[in-house]
């Protein structure tokens, strides 16, 4: 059985680096432009410690051995190899990226087989995973910190164990007990890599249009026919085994998303030993060219009769997509957050080294870091990830006590809470992601747009997340469609109400809170009012609610954020901690000031109905046709 | 001498498409992916009809030639050329790239040369250029919309002549008669390519800190030894001469950019007979692999006692340059225009063809311009390119104005206004081409993120727009810190009041016109409250402005590009002319009620002073170092 102790005392002796890593980190070959990867663990300590009573989360019956103080060992541990196996790959997986073989394997880049080896020996995958099974039984809030520090070392990387958590869980929930021992085990330990196979050329954000079909045979088994597009690490050379959950379609099956099934499709069958057998006949025939991620190699896989296992009973494959749906969209949500750490770390690295004319009131060359323009550059970057970080995390921590508060009507709650945020701050930390890369970008000047700084591949790289896992808009309509109308609106009115319970504390804060207090209730009044408008309008005009969701789904981000914000500064009063305390009242004042009051400029936009969308239509959209000629 | 006229009629049987063109399109070996390039001409006629009364620049002295009619007819023909000969060699720059071959020599993409040797001998580079050295003598409001739609069709491509053009500015007004007679002409042609050299690794945004050396010889020529880095176009294959301006210090000049002088130095030197000579001393030492505009060669160039002649005269460097800026820096906002109309076009298409589950009430697969979300998305860019569109035009009309009518008054006023209306448009135009350029790669969903879909390059082409030239935080400097202290702020508010004097149109015509009058008169208020802010504060606490000129710069545009939408409804009442027309208000309206309000929540951010950006020190604002290990 896993033991966190051991983990958090032993770890550092148990990595043993790979000699390859070694060297090339000392030729630096890879590291080349890129800035030192550092870690914020400090900024997490203090959230978990101070922002949203992490000890609630450790005194669930199930986490009594993950106290905030084993918890900051593990995060620590966990960072320190983030950093020191996983970040030195990050450059090789830009530049060489995966490559399809022409026997039809699939090569990973340098030094990724060796990192893999390395997480999976220490365990770091199964933290969060069942003791049963092997993990570590620990809370998904410190499961999802650890991929935000694997993801800020190394995205694509990080891809793989992401998507074996997502398999991982559909068994979790719905395999058989006998396929849970099969399976689970190695999955876990992150022996054995796991896949989500959903998309097809024709089926993508319509999922319900697939077309793959699964043939029942006589021993019980399926024969499984089609092809699958878009699937992460659908192949690679990480691990022996891969177990690919394929969603397909029986042959009396109802159309659309009420005849999906979802199947165990390994890359090799397996004997009855437990060894691993024969090819199986799913087949790599492409590997994607990608603009960003290109150490993860995105697949085209082929079914051809290949043998699979049906999980839990036929047509129930939606059912299970929505157990993992909250989760995974969370993580992708976190994934934008993750690679802004990393971009911003090496954008304030630059504004502070690089010197360019004089600020004003300065008599030598200044560094760029003293204009302010670049400070507002990195201000928004930085309390834009702060935001970022506690909303991710106040969703993981609901999340536990969603699986493990012993009272039904809390669990239940919770699980409305996670429901309401998860297309939050899927939306928000991944539009951010694009956004503050950019701003990252930008602070390099002509520098950033030149590859070696490596400054644009993340840009590059974060720009996938605003559209896999749900692109932002489908997160909109599932926030208007979906989570607004729970218990008619009670949900989300009683999240704003919560909100609102800050207000006493702002108001007794006294001057150095006025401001955010004012604009707090102001954007609090915006997100309440566009709620209400939301709901009102919903029950007979869907169309008008889709039509406004993105921009009320963005002031629900700016919103959520700027409570989180201002419970962070209330929070630090007093502390001195370790420096983050001190940062919250100036980081709260500039988002309250400068960045929340865009929700009020959103409004219009949420509120305005679908008749402007849809003045035009096709042929007046394109109207630059008429007169020009096609090429 | 250039004849319009006959361009106009006889430029299509003129233009013999290269057989390797032809045949590339043919087998679409490059066109993958790539929808086709369509023409916005017919909005361009409209604006420069109904919106801008172009009729007022072709009545300027020396422009009575360049009826709209006439007009209209070159431009048809350009960008008929620009897509059947320009737009098919997009792809290929992008996945080849420039390379830097073995011998020094810089080769361009396959179908560069082709095209440009087209595009010289069709004359379309020297359209706005004197008469009197071979060009058309038409006003630069033409000129830019030729740059348009060439970039659109290829903004790596376009570079080459944008740089020429930039050169050329320089030799008129500040050359020697013979130094014009014996460059200008096979530049104007285009023959020549010409580049312009101010970048050195540790002079960018700070161009004073530049250290290329220039000695003077016996001979009254210059030798100019120093390495210079960023240089677009620095060397290519598309022209037998580059003529290289290059900004050089002297041994004795003033320190900082007082002490800067401008040198024509050409690739080959001259022989008396004007036929080329030896190669001079400038070499290309590397061509930069850059995130996008693959196709443009950015070059490291060194400099070892190349031969250069002096112009004007020593340390007018700067004076020199500031001539160029303002027109560079409208080419280069026109960039995020044209590259944001090819990425839109796509994505409309796109959401045309693409099926995907059904909208509300529909009764079977609907395309995804259905659906509200992704009707966002293209209202979005639709409205936004508009608006830019007008916007870019506005400002190169006031050019032809400044330099063209006979009042000194107006002429001094009409320059003022292009002062003021630069750097919006740089920064609104550049800004807005990497946020609409995303929308268009978002509405391909996981095809966007694929490289072969397109949707991806132009992301990637159009992010270097915000920073050249002057980045988009120069911008705003030179906005707040130059532009509007100009008449102690009355420039800036006259054209606030100008834009205000449409009040009493829009009240006149109606409820259609309401939501619009009553969202402009509110952002027109929000402008004119941050501008008296801004002319309040800048006198006492230059660091406050400057904290908020990037969101002032931001509601600039906003503004502008409502009050132009307005505009433009206004005046497309009772007009059917092509369906260009009646497009115009529900443009505008979505344009007044879902994006300019986002003018009111930048003011906020405008006016917050610098407390906030610099409440937190270097070592603050990268806290997450203390606790974390450094790699």
């Amino acid at each position: 059985m896993w033991d966190a102790a051991k983990l958090a005392s032993g770890l550092m002796t148990r990595i043993v680096e790979p000699a390859e890593i070694t060297a090339r980190r000392r030729n630096r070959s890879y590291a080349a432009g890129m800035s030192a990867f550092r870690l914020p663990t400090a900024d997490i300590a203090f959230i978990l410690e101070h922002v949203l009573d992490y000890d609630a989360v450790a005194q669930l019956p199930g986490y009594e051995h993950a106290d905030l103080e084993t918890v900051s060992e593990i995060l620590d541990e966990a960072g320190n190899f983030m950093a020191e196996v996983v970040a030195p790959t990050n450059r090789a997986g830009d530049l060489e990226g995966a490559r399809l073989n022409p026997d039809g394997t699939v090569s990973t880049a340098t030094g990724f087989k060796e990192a893999y080896a390395a997480y999976v020996d220490a365990g770091w995958g199964s933290v969060p995973l069942p003791e049963k099974f092997g993990g570590g039984g620990f809370p998904r809030t410190v499961g999802l910190v650890i991929q935000e520090l694997m993801t800020t070392a190394n995205m694509a990387f990080a891809l793989a164990p992401l998507l074996t958590q997502g398999a991982i869980e559909a068994l979790l929930h719905y395999g058989s007990d006998e396929q849970k021992q099969q399976w689970l085990p190695k999955m876990v330990s992150g022996e054995w890599a796991g896949t989500m196979n959903l998309t097809e050329p024709h089926a993508g954000s319509d999922v319900g249009a697939l077309t793959t079909k699964a043939v029942k045979r006589a021993d019980g088994s399926y024969g499984i026919t089609g092809q699958k597009i878009f699937i992460t690490f659908g192949d690679h050379d990480l691990s022996e085994q891969i177990v690919h959950l394929v969603l397909a379609r029986t042959p009396d099956a109802p159309a659309g998303t009420k005849g999906i099934s979802i199947f165990i499709v390994p890359k090799f069958l397996m004997n009855d030993d437990g060894s691993l057998g024969e090819r199986n006949g799913v087949h790599t025939v492409g590997v994607e060219h990608k603009m960003g991620i290109h150490g993860s190699p995105t697949c085209v896989l082929s079914y051809e009769d290949a043998t699979g296992y049906l999980v839990g009973e036929e047509n129930i494959g939606m059912r299970i997509m929505f157990v993992m749906m909250n989760s995974a969209r969370l993580s992708v949500g976190m994934q934008g957050l993750a690679v802004s750490e990393l971009a911003y770390q090496q954008s304030l690295d630059y504004a502070r080294e690089r010197s360019q004319g004089r600020a004003i009131g300065a008599t030598q060359d200044s560094p760029i870091i003293d204009f302010p323009d670049v400070r507002r550059m990195l201000m928004t970057q930085k309390a834009y990830i702060a935001a970022m970080r506690r909303m991710m995390l106040l969703t993981a921590t609901y999340t536990d006590v969603s699986t493990h508060h012993p009272d039904a009507a809390v669990r239940t709650r919770a699980n409305e809470i996670v429901g309401l945020l998860t297309p939050v701050c899927k939306s928000f930390g991944t539009d951010l992601g694009n956004e503050l890369t950019s701003l990252a970008l930008q602070i390099h000047g002509g520098m950033g747009f030149i590859e070696e700084t490596g400054a644009a591949q993340h840009y590059r790289d974060v720009r996938i997340a605003a559209i896999y896992e749900g692109t932002n808009g489908i997160q909109a309509a599932d926030l208007v469609g979906r989570k607004l109308p729970v218990r008619d609106g009670a949900s989300a009115l009683e999240f704003i109400a919560t909100m609102r319970e800050l207000d006493s504390e702002l108001a007794a804060a006294g001057d150095e809170f006025a401001s955010i207090r004012t604009q707090l209730n102001a954007q609090l009044d915006t997100l309440e009012q566009t709620t209400m408008w939301m709901l009102r309008t919903g029950a007979t005009e869907p169309n008008a609610v889709l039509s406004g969701s993105t921009p009320y789904q963005r002031i629900w981000g700016l919103v959520l954020g700027g409570w989180l914000m201002a419970k962070s500064a209330l929070a630090a009063r007093g502390l001195d901690d370790d420096g983050i305390a001190e940062s919250q009242l100036p980081l709260a004042r500039f988002y309250a000031e400068q960045l929340l009051p865009q929700a009020g400029g959103l409004a219009g936009a949420a509120t305005a109905g679908s008749r402007d969308l849809f003045a035009l239509d096709a042929d007046a959209l394109g109207d630059v046709v008429r007169r020009g000629a096609r090429v």
